[in-house]
C-alpha cells in the first residue's frame, strides 16, 4: 500500500434498505435492469454471442464492436444486485449469460464477437486497430466476471476472464507487441483481476499498459485524424508526465483510475501527475453539476475554463468515470475533498442521466436546454444506460472507506454495513434523510471498538456542523476534511452529525466566461435548475437577483418528479416566484427549456 | 401618520410566558428589581424624595442630580412588569413611590430633588445649566408615569407628569426662554405624553425642543469645554441638517428617537437626516455586537470606522437607546433592516450588560478584555442598571408591529399576543427556541383574518428559510426584508418558518483597522466570544484559521452561564479546540481575558 492506504468496502458489505438510494435501487431492479436486458436482446447484442458461440447462424448485428460491453456492464450490475438482494432467477439468468460468453470465447481466449463473426476471419480482424475497443470491451468483461465472483463465488465468469487476460498477455507486453489501447478500460480491469485472483502479474501487466502510452507506439485512424490525435486517447506524452486533463473524458478517467490503483500499489512515480491532473480537473474542467468533458466533438476536455452550458457534453459515462477516479483519489490521498467530488457528481450530473421512471437516459447532460434535449430509452452507442445499470446497484461502495484504525464515512446513505477496521469487524447502521435533510446518525457495534476512529466527511458546502456522541458533544479532531471522533466506543454508541442546509448562491470563477454575472442555486449537495414545467415562458430570462429571498420548500411530491425539496427565489415586491428543482430531476415532466445558471440582474 | 406608518404593539398586549426571554424576565422580577429597589434606598435616592417631600430632614444625598432618574426608570420597569404579571404588592409599592414623588414636586410643577433640596433655594438653582439633566430626569419621570398609567390606569403619576410638562412649557418655548437640554430624553418623553393624554401640544413642544438645537442657544460648561463642545449634545447644527452620528451616544439616540417620532407624525423635514445618520451609524459606527459609542471620553461617537475593541465604550445605555431608535426607524421606514439591528443589539451588546445572576451590570461593553473588566452591583452613575430594569420587562414591545393590513413579526420570542390589524383583533401565539434554534411557529386566531398579511422578518444573517402554512409551502411576497404571507386565513392556521443556523465567520469592513485579518464567529443573531474560563492561557492568541472546522454544540448547561449553544473551532490536525460562548454570556464565570475578534492566522 502506498499513499494514504485507505481501503474500499465491498459493495456486498453495505446494505441499502430504505431511503433515497434504496428507492433508486428498487427502480433499477424493477425497471432499469429488465429494460436493459430487453434491449440487449432486441438490439442483437445477445444474438451476437449466440452466433459467436455457434448456437445460431448469422453475422454480427449492430454498429459497434464494443456493443458486447453493454452485455458485460449489465452483468456487472446484476452482480452488484445479487450482493445485497438475493434473486435465484436473476442469478440463473446471469449464469446462463456467462456460459454463453464462455462459449463465444475463441479457443485461444480471444473474446470480441464482432471479430469472431467477421467475414474475413477473427485472426485477420483482431488487433488491427488500436481504437477497436477490443480490450475496452474485454476490460468490461473482466470487471463483470470479478464482480460476479465476489457476488456469488461462481467462477463461471472468472475463468473466462483469466483466459481472456492471459490471451492479452500472450500477445502483448514486454518482449512482445506494443499496444496502446484506445480506450483505457483494460488497465483498471486488470487491477481488479489481480486483486480478485491474487495474481500480481495482472497488475504488472496493467502497469505495462499504462507505460505504453505517450511513447510513440499508438497508431490508427484516430491518431492520424487531426481532430483527435494522440491526446484524444491520452497518448501524447508518458502518463507520468501529465499535468492536465486532455482528450476523451471517459478514457482519461479510466486511465487515471488505473494510475491511482498503481500509485496505491506503490508506483509512486504517478503521484505528481495524479495531483496535477486532479487539481486541473477540479479547478478548470468541473461543472457545478460534477459534469466533465465540455467538448462534444471529442466527448472530452476542452481548454481550461471553457465551460459552455447549452453545449456542455458532460457525458453520463464521464460522470460515472469521475466517481471511479475520485473514489480512488479519496483512498489514495486520504482527503475528503475527493469524496466531496464523488458526492457532487452522484447527486447531480450522474443521476441526471437517468429518468425517475427508470427507463430513459441522457447520454449528454447540458446545464441549459432549449427544450429539445430529452431522455431516450436507448442509444446506438449504449454505453451510458449500461454504465448506469452497473453503477446504481454499486453505490454502497462509496459510503465507507477504512484505514488501519479509522472508519471513513464518505457518503450519507441510509444503510447497514459490516466493515473491517484493523483487526476489528464493525457493524455500522447509518440513518439519514440526505440529501433532503442534513442529519446523519451512525450506530456502531463490534467486539472491541476502543481503537476505532470514526472520520465523518464534512462537505465543503457545509459551513459548520453539530456533532454529538450519545447526545453530548464529542471530542473532535479535524483531519483532511474529516470530523474525526475517537473514544473508547461502547457497542451501540450513536454518533450524530447535522449539517445546516441553507439555500446557497453559487458563483463560478470569473475565468469561466459563460457564467459571469450568473448564479446557481444549491442546497446541500444538490444543484438546482429552473425548467419550463414550472415556468412555461420564462426560463431563458430566469433571474435570481442578489436581493431575492431564497426559500427551501419542505420535501413534497412533485408530480412526475417524485419527492423533492423545491427552491423558490422570490424577487422583492414582485408577485410570483422562481421555482427550481434539483438538476438531477429535470426533464422528467413535459419537455421544455432548462437552465442551471440564472441571471442575477 | 407619515413614513411607513407602522404602529407599535403595547407591551401589555404581548405575554412572554416561557422560553429564553421569559427566563430573563423572571430573573428581572425575582432578582434585578428587588436589587435595584434596595440600591435606590441604600444610595439615598429614595431618601432625596422623602426629604424634598418634607417627610424627613436632610439635604441631597449623592453625586448627581440625575440620580432621581434611576427611581423613575425602576418605576417604569415596574409598570411593564405589571402589564403582564399582576402583583398587588408591587403595584402598592409603586403607588406609594408615585405619591412620594408627587409630594416632592414643587407647587409650580418643578421636580428635581437636588435643586429642591439646594441650600441656595430651588428658584436660584434651577435652569442654570443646560447640562444639569433636569429635563432628562423629568423625561424619565414622564415615561414612567405614562407606562404606569398604561399598566394600571392609575393617574397617580400621570397628573404629576402633566404638571411637570406644563411647568416646562411655562418656562420655555416660543416667546419664552430658549433651552437646549443637554441630554435629549425629554423629547421622546413628551411624544409619549402626547400620545397618552391626547394633548398634541406636548408633541409640538417636543418638536420645539428638537428645533432649538444647533441654532446657537446652547450654553454652559460642557459647551465651552473643547473636549465636548456643542457636538457632544448634538447642538452643532440644526438637527434636520445632521448627516452623521456625533457626540454622546445615548443623547444622540434619544434625540434621533424623538426626531423619528416627529417624522412619523408628519414632520417630513427630518426624513433626510434620519436616513443619512442611520446609514452612517450602521455602516461606520456599529460594532458587531450592536454596540455603539466607541469613544469612552465622550461616551460617544468617534471618527467613522474607528472601532477599537479593548477600549470600546459601548455603554449598555447606548445599546438600549439604539433599540429605541431602531424600533422607531423600523416603524417609520417599514423596513426589516432596522429590526435586524434591534435583534443584533438585544442578543449581544445589550444583554451583555447584565449578568446571568441578575444583580451585576456592565456600564461599558468592550469586545476584548485583559480580564479586569467585571460586572458591578451598581455604579455611582447608575443609568445602566436602571435602564436595564426598565428595558427587560418591556421586550415584548419589539416582537410585533402592525400596519393597516399587516402583522409584522419583528422578533422571534415565544409569546401570546393580542394585536390590532386594521379593524381586526388578531391573537398570535408564537413559539420558538430562538436564539438557539431557528424554527418559529405562529398560530393566528381572530374573527375575520381574510385580509391580514403576515410579514415575518427574514434576518439578514439568514441566507434562506423554509416557510409553510399548515405544513404546505405558502405563497410568499418579499417586501423590504419581510417574508409576507397573504391568504384567506382560517382561525388556527399555523405559519412556520425555519432559518438554518450554520456557524458563520464574520468579517468587518477593511476600513476598520482594528479587525483587519480578524474574524468573529456567529450563529443566528449571536456573536460569540472566547474567554479565559475556557482557555486560561490562550485568549490573546485565540485563532480561528479559515480552514478551521466550525461546530455548534447542542444546547447544554454551562456551569455559571446557563444554557448555551457553544461553538468549537477545531484546527486541522491539532488536539484541542477553541471554544466560544455567546458574547452576552461572557464574564459570568471566573474572571479573565476575553476576545470577540479572533486571529485568522
Amino acid at each position: 500500500m502506498s499513499g494514504a492506504g485507505l481501503r474500499a468496502v465491498p459493495v456486498g458489505e453495505v446494505a441499502i434498505g430504505e431511503g433515497f438510494w434504496a428507492e433508486r435501487q428498487r427502480v433499477h431492479r424493477d425497471v432499469m435492469l429488465p429494460h436493459c436486458l430487453d434491449k440487449l436482446e432486441a438490439t442483437g447484442r445477445l444474438a451476437n454471442f449466440r452466433r459467436a458461440a455457434g448456437r445460431e447462424p448469422g453475422g454480427f448485428q449492430g454498429h459497434y464492436g464494443f456493443d458486447d460491453s453493454d452485455v458485460y456492464k449489465v452483468l456487472e450490475g446484476i452482480a452488484y444486485v445479487l450482493m445485497t438482494t438475493p434473486s435465484p432467477a436473476l442469478a440463473e439468468r446471469a449464469d446462463e449469460m456467462f456460459r454463453l460468453i464462455a462459449e463465444a470465447q475463441e479457443p485461444d481466449g480471444y473474446l470480441f464477437t464482432r471479430n469472431t463473426l467477421s467475414s474475413e476471419g477473427s485472426e485477420r480482424a483482431r488487433w488491427s486497430d488500436m481504437n477497436s475497443h477490443e480490450m475496452y470491451t474485454g476490460g468490461h468483461f473482466i470487471e463483470a466476471a470479478v464482480a460476479y465472483h465476489q457476488a456469488t463465488g461462481s467462477t463461471v465468469g472468472l475463468e473466462t476472464a483469466r483466459r481472456l487476460a492471459d490471451h492479452y498477455r500472450s500477445e502483448f507486453g514486454p518482449g512482445r507487441r506494443h499496444w496502446v489501447d484506445g480506450h483505457e478500460e483494460v488497465g483498471l480491469a486488470l487491477m481488479r483481476l489481480a486483486d480478485e485472483t491474487g495474481d500480481a502479474g495482472y497488475a504488472e501487466f496493467a502497469l505495462w499498459h499504462l507505460e505504453e502510452r505517450g511513447r510513440g507506439h499508438g497508431q490508427g485512424a484516430v491518431w492520424d485524424d487531426p481532430a483527435f490525435g494522440a491526446a484524444y486517447s491520452q497518448d501524447r506524452i508518458p502518463v507520468a508526465d501529465l499535468t492536465a486533463a486532455e482528450g476523451h473524458a471517459v478514457r482519461a478517467m479510466y486511465l487515471l483510475s488505473a494510475m491511482t490503483d498503481a500509485a496505491a500499489r506503490g508506483h509512486d512515480a504517478y503521484g505528481p501527475a495524479l495531483r496535477a491532473v486532479w487539481d486541473n480537473v477540479v479547478q478548470h474542467h468541473l461543472y457545478v453539476t460534477g459534469g466533465i468533458g465540455a467538448a462534444g466533438g471529442i466527448e472530452g476536455f476542452g481548454a481550461d475554463d471553457v465551460l459552455p452550458n447549452r453545449e456542455a457534453y458532460c457525458e453520463t459515462c464521464a460522470a460515472i468515470a469521475l466517481v471511479y477516479w475520485a473514489d480512488r483519489m479519496n483512498r489514495w490521498t486520504g482527503g475528503a475533498a475527493a469524496a466531496d467530488v464523488v458526492e457532487q457528481v452522484l447527486y447531480n450530473g450522474l443521476l441526471a442521466g437517468w429518468s425517475v421512471s427508470g427507463d430513459r437516459f441522457f447520454y449528454d447532460n447540458p446545464l441549459e436546454s432549449d427544450g429539445t434535449h430529452r431522455r431516450q430509452p436507448w442509444f446506438g452507442c449504449a454505453c451510458c444506460p449500461s454504465n448506469l445499470a452497473r453503477f446504481i446497484p454499486s453505490v454502497g461502495r462509496y459510503v465507507y472507506a477504512t484505514g488501519p484504525d479509522t472508519l471513513y464515512v464518505n457518503q450519507f446513505i441510509t444503510s447497514v454495513a459490516r466493515v473491517t477496521v484493523g483487526d476489528q469487524t464493525v457493524h455500522v447502521a447509518q440513518r439519514t434523510g440526505f440529501p433532503w435533510e442534513g442529519r446523519v446518525t451512525l450506530q456502531l457495534t463490534g467486539e472491541d471498538l476502543s481503537h476505532v476512529r470514526v472520520a465523518i466527511r464534512q462537505p465543503a458546502w457545509a459551513g459548520s456542523a453539530t456533532v454529538t456522541v450519545n447526545g453530548a458533544p464529542g471530542p473532535i479532531r479535524w483531519e483532511r476534511g474529516y470530523l474525526v471522533c475517537q473514544r473508547a466506543w461502547q457497542a451501540g454508541d450513536v454518533v450524530a452529525v447535522e449539517f445546516p442546509l441553507p439555500v446557497r448562491r453559487v458563483h463560478q470563477a470569473p475565468a469561466v466566461l459563460d457564467t459571469r454575472g450568473r448564479v446557481a442555486l444549491a442546497r446541500g449537495p444538490l444543484v438546482y435548475a429552473v425548467e419550463a414545467a414550472d415556468h412555461p415562458d420564462a426560463v431563458d430570462d430566469a433571474t435570481a437577483p442578489p436581493d431575492a429571498l431564497l426559500l427551501a420548500d419542505p420535501l413534497a411530491e412533485v408530480p412526475g418528479v417524485g419527492s423533492a425539496v423545491r427552491i423558490r427565489a422570490v424577487r422583492p415586491d414582485s408577485d410570483g416566484a422562481l421555482t427550481a428543482v434539483p438538476y438531477f430531476l429535470w426533464a422528467n415532466r413535459e419537455p421544455g427549456p432548462m437552465r442551471v445558471w440564472l441571471r442575477e440582474v
